[in-house]
């Protein structure tokens, strides 16, 4: 089952700045070798359900290793069995319409 | 790895009332015997990483099944190594505090 | 329009333990006279929908007058115009369709 | 209170595309003059507080003109009071992380 997600990580107990935790997550996504794409509230990835989920659980595992006590994090996930479609796929249907007008 | 999840699942193409999958979601969880606790938008539950993580990836699969061509669902996943925590000691936690004054 | 949300607040750079922030928004919300059901991850909220995007404002500035530097929050919006639709016939609607297993 | 957010529109009961609602929730963000950031997941929108959420509030309302009978969207809010912080912040301090190896 392929899946795109929307993964957001917000370590808790490490102060205010939390972008090197951000990073060290979207390492670990480039590492398994799935295609990403960051914004400024997380990060969408696409693959095969269980090799992404491995990155969630990853993510989690390595910043309670750099020393987060406490993450709080948010995945939305996107599963259609009615045909492919890529995360550029999401956005060329969206911004073909906005084109129409 | 101790996991807190809030789980929403979105069947999307099947129509305005979503209840039989919602439910269906439900049972997924109490077959494998995780706690859970069932609000207005999702359902909280409380257990080892990849047994929440396989029921939620059971609720995509089955949903597919039942004809739901497309799922957007939303998962939160709290995670904490700093000390032990139930659903109803993040309850307690607030509610002390409310009654405090 | 009438609104149900679930709202959770997270506030950064406070420390791991945030159930005194938690708590204030729940007093933010009980003092509106907003109908409220706390849970693990949240709070569901019920009401006009001012009343209640005017509470989730009051709590991120109330949060920052305690001294929370940051604040990440997530709202969930659930709007319907086909039939009005409390919070507990949402609960009722799943749970009926456990009872008929 | 400046606010960067994160919104998901989900329209349900009007079948499995739903792209042309996503792009009428970009026109209305777009006509308000906010900036904004189209992602596979949602949109990025950055601006004054109330600004923002009029904008979210006219989404719910013209997708259900347009004859969708629910919607369920989903919000993520980000306020700071430590720094001004832009969306293009955000990601240049993930990228400087990843760059730095």
């Amino acid at each position: 089952m392929h899946v795109i997600v929307d993964f957001q990580v917000i370590p808790m107990g490490v102060g205010v700045s939390v972008s090197k935790y951000v990073a060290e997550c979207e390492k670990i996504v480039i590492a398994a070798g799935l295609e990403r794409s960051l914004h400024a509230f997380g990060t969408n990835i696409s693959g095969p359900w269980d090799e992404v989920m491995a990155c969630v659980k990853r993510c989690h595992e390595r910043l309670h290793e750099m020393g987060a006590p406490r993450i709080a994090s948010a995945l939305k996930i996107g599963t259609r069995v009615d045909k492919p479609q890529t995360m550029q796929d999401k956005l060329d249907s969206v911004n073909t319409q906005l084109d129409a007008d």
